[in-house]
């Protein structure tokens, strides 16, 4: 009756690929023993107890040129057992959302013992890549045969071999059918349909699938503003009045919008399992150190390391850093206004052809060293947040993003500001604004999608040529299918297309009573961004590790805070812009008060609204109550079935 | 082994009076039959199980004067029993705090079968109150003997008893040993100590013990801005820097009191086992009324009342309604104001001492019609707060506190405000503040406790004579106390002692720089203020019953919000004083515009702040998430035991 991870030799099934492995080149013989003597080892012997196999080529026994390729898989009980260690919710029978166990699996909802439909491709994927990396050293204090690749007690042997470059890569495969059945459902078709966000979900994971839910639901929510914006455009309305009814919907419909996804958002990860699901629980990070203890919540045994160094590191080290940089770039920013007023001063006294050309070098200049700036600072941020230690990989993503978040939108609006606030020159603020918005989304839509596929494509005939020169027949098709795969490119992780959303929110919402178009120009985008980033996902990279999420984490702070930095800047425009001048001739004193007051009413409304409107629906509330409820309840049954045993113990004893 | 309630009847256990319950004087014969049968009868029956007996002299076998009084009672037992269904939590032999079972009661530290100490007097008092005001009707429809007393299945019995009259107050019993331990180690010796907050608790419950730890940190934290504020006053320092520094300090430390608070608090109420308690679980608070259901998260009959309905009410009636009487109570100040300009001009122009005595005129009559307002409004809350059906007392108070705040805190300010920002004479605006807060001091001093104590001592004095006359003797105490008692006033809660401390902070925060020994004077009041509460407390008011409370609820947002509206204030005021206009003696637009980026400055660290500063120390985070941990893995325990079951039920069918 009681399935152990012990008993689990014994049975042999059928071997379904799930992850590969790429070693390097040149990885010795021994090594590679030692690897495959680790993943396919009892989980009692520190092993993952995983299925392992070099990728053959059915005729000839083994490919020579592709002999480093090796295929991870699992056998089903093992999945079973790795989703009840991982703490992973499905729905049960009677509706509720519950952790799985293997014990209780005919508890829950579409579980068959003859059918391994019920974890979902992607969920075994996250599996096996979370043995993979957890498989952690014991006694060894080298990686055998590479002397110089140290290890100790506790360290994360995939981290490791990856740093010293003996893997190349670790990547789950497609599954091709599945593929082709989920893309005809997403973006073959008529474009104006909601996405298939749960099949997205099953096939990706939950990170991913709220990236996709988060950009329809902000593409849909985005149509009011641009609706209500384009007459503004449209007839050159420009009364006061207007503006004012103008900013103050966009300020108060944009805390609505926010306030309504995270009730959605917990709806979609109620129903998937996530938002019930305990991440804080589980294993640290791969990449988290520290010296080997037991974990005061879980009684596990892992790395430790005190919160308050970590504290130290991130307010000592990283803040410094990071308020430096941003200085840097104001800096920097400051020159480039500089250089372009010296570079016009000199054309407009000369008047020279060589003058003219020399306008455009400080713009041109000023674009590169942001873009290296960004480059540099980039990798400062990901070793700075790797460096603070964070056990948990949603903290240390948290860190990450707010990091290179900071920067990113300091110097792209660092300069509107300027334009608008110092210069105060509104003509020319809704020329750059309309400028940045519509290169910056063309520009993203050809680099982020239609390059690399072209690329792919070309590739992809390339190989099929000389698969065929191979002479390989249907049976390669998991051959071709793992070497095609394996020169994609690397899904980064949703950091850039959030950012992209990011920074389209800004453009929209903080000059939104300049540019009233800039909600138009974000949705038509938009539209069009679903499929790229469809296709993107589905065709130019590999397929990424799905990750479960219950939020959009840290973003969410990162839009919020947007909306009030829009309240400031919508008021202090409307303060600016001479309709409203006009309405206060005699006291400019009057004028900024008036401002001021407005701006500080419309604040406390967004926070009260922000309060008054509850994160979760009342139907999820009451849900996750009666799970703490029945939590509690079983806590107290538990302590009582102890104590009853413990009487009958000492009453046995005395019978005896 | 196991103790059911079924088993209770059987032992007898001594009678320790803890509740006193009076009657009005011309109660019915069948209506105390009735009552006394469904205190004393079993749960099963609907009966609440508990001890009751009527007050006896001892030697005249019934005193005919006061057969009205009754007295509540509960064996240790049922105690126990009850502390489990409140879901009391208590700390275990191993450290960790838990919900109290009778079963596993051999766990808990401090358990002794044959000794009653486990619960404090306070925590019996609150089981037995509890366990009244749950008495619910079952197929009654009206009170026995009383047929205009409506009852309903489910209504709440003593609720119902109290609102019609029959039953006409209950009351918890002091213990005069435990007082008096109490009171010297509390306020009868040198002022400047610790309170004995745990003490306090374990005689008064939570909520008060919070109360006063709060007043106490207070008082602290108030010192740093009190040394910071006095040589302001005594050198008579009106440079811009220093008061720049001064309102800085003060607002970057009201916002790291308030947090550091939290922290406290928490602590404090974790060490209580209040933390961890979950009242949310608990049955609704009498008032509560709606169709009989079963509850969605606890599984248990109750009153059911859909929260949309109580949303309806409370946007669309009690908001409105409070907006509507702080329209009214502006009008009213406006009318003050011109009145008290008329009466002015009235007496410039003619100088007579008619018109002299006519200046006081409009200020002792805004004075009584802001009392009536204040009374009257007070009730109209308390009847809306009712009217929206809460389930949990905490959102009752919550809600009721709320909105008398709001307006107590409009009466008190707008005043102040219209002498700061309309009149901008700030001459007077530091008159009235000063006269206002020093007057508030005194009043709320003389009227809170030394007035009551005083009148207190009087009937006591009587009730003395009184006794001796009936020629009680020694063992007529319990008699005496009851009598005495009975007659003393009754606490209405920590509302108002809160409320001062809030009006206090205002004083303090809103215009410190211009009136910066206001910190100073609240000091000195709370030092003297901590004596005369728990005089208050222990002598003046009758023992109030404990409330288990893990927050300072609804006002810990409400002195944040304040420390948010001094940002506001000071700033303005700053930016008015002359020494600052001097600074920018060409153009007052560079002022008002450095000030209000000052000001957002400001706000943006307190926020960051505020968010930064965790609101729970590490160590609790970690015992709360331990204590989550193990209940979710309880709950899958649970799981595995029911499906082992199951499937030994369906092996032993099959073998049958």
């Amino acid at each position: 009756m009681k399935a152990t991870l012990s008993a689990l030799d014994t049975s042999e099934s059928p071997f379904t690929p799930l992850v590969v492995i790429e070693l390097a080149q040149d990885v010795k013989e021994e090594t590679k023993e030692w690897l495959k003597a680790r993943i396919v080892g009892k989980k009692r012997d520190g092993g993952a107890q995983l299925l392992f196999r070099p990728l053959l080529n059915k005729y000839e026994k083994e490919t020579l040129g592709n002999q480093n390729l090796y295929l991870v898989g699992a056998s089903n009980i093992r999945l079973l057992l790795g989703a009840e260690a991982l703490g992973l919710v499905k729905e049960c029978n009677d509706g509720t959302m519950r952790a799985f166990t293997y014990r209780t699996r005919n508890n829950f909802k579409g579980f068959d013992d003859n059918n391994d439909t019920f974890l979902t491709m992607a969920e075994c994927q996250f599996i096996v890549k979370h043995e993979l990396e957890n498989l952690r050293a014991r006694d060894e204090s080298m990686i055998p045969g590479y002397p110089q690749a140290k290890l100790y007690p506790g360290k994360s042997l995939l981290r490791r071999l990856l740093t010293s470059g003996i893997v190349s890569q670790v990547f789950p495969l497609h599954d091709n059918e599945a593929l082709k059945k989920l893309e005809d459902s997403w973006y073959s078709r008529f474009p104006l349909k909601y996405q298939p966000i749960d099949h997205i979900r099953g096939y990706f994971g939950e990170t991913i699938a709220l990236y996709f839910g988060f950009l329809e639901y902000f593409t849909f929510a985005l149509i009011p503003m641009a609706v209500i914006g384009l007459p503004y455009h449209l007839f050159v309305w420009e009364d006061y009045d207007r503006y004012v009814l103008l900013a103050s919907f966009n300020l108060l419909w944009s805390t609505v919008i926010l306030e309504v996804w995270k009730r959605g958002c917990a709806s979609m990860t109620y129903r998937w399992g996530t938002l019930v699901m305990k991440r804080q629980f589980e294993e640290p990070r791969p990449g988290y150190h520290g010296v080997l203890g037991v974990n005061a919540v879980t009684g596990r045994e892992e790395p430790l390391y005190p919160s308050y160094k970590r504290q130290l590191r991130v307010y000592l080290v990283s803040l410094p850093f990071v308020c430096l940089c941003l200085y840097l770039s104001l800096y920097v920013m400051m020159i480039y206004f500089r250089l372009e007023a010296w570079a016009l001063g000199l054309h407009e006294s000369s008047g020279s052809e060589w003058t003219g050309v020399l306008l455009y070098v400080p713009g041109i200049l000023y674009a590169v060293v942001i873009e290296v700036m960004n480059r540099l600072y980039r990798c400062a941020a990901e070793f700075l947040t790797s460096w603070e230690n964070h056990r948990l990989e949603s903290a240390y993503q948290n860190h990450l993003i707010l990091k290179v978040l900071v920067f990113n939108f300091l110097n792209c609006f660092a300069s509107l500001f300027y334009i608008a606030f110092v210069l105060g020159d509104m003509k020319l603020l809704r020329q750059s604004l309309a400028t940045l918005l519509i290169t910056s989304q063309i520009l993203n839509q050809v680099v982020e999608s239609l390059l690399p596929y072209w690329l792919q494509r070309k590739y992809h005939v390339r190989m099929k040529r000389k698969m065929q020169a191979l002479k390989a027949d249907i049976d390669a098709t998991l051959y071709e299918q793992v070497v095609l795969e394996k020169e994609m490119g690397t899904y980064l992780g949703t950091f850039d297309d959030y950012l992209e959303l990011f920074l389209q929110f800004g453009y929209v919402s903080l000059f939104s009573c300049v540019y009233p178009l800039a909600a138009a120009f974000a949705v038509l985008n938009n539209f069009t961004e679903v499929n790229s980033d469809a296709l993107k996902m589905c065709r130019v990279f590999k397929r990424p590790f799905s990750e479960p999420s219950s939020n959009i984490g840290v973003w969410q702070v990162a839009f919020e805070t947007m909306s009030v930095i829009s309240v400031v800047t919508n008021c202090a425009l409307i303060g600016m812009s001479p309709q409203v001048s006009a309405l206060f001739p005699e006291s400019k004193t009057d004028l900024i008060l008036t401002v001021v007051a407005v701006e500080h009413a419309l604040l406390a409304l967004k926070f009260i609204l922000a309060f008054a409107i509850p994160d979760r629906p009342r139907h999820i509330q009451v849900k996750l109550a009666r799970l703490e409820f029945e939590s509690l309840e079983a806590l107290k049954q538990q302590q009582m079935k102890l104590v009853a045993e413990n009487l009958r113990d000492d009453s046995g004893e005395k019978g005896s």
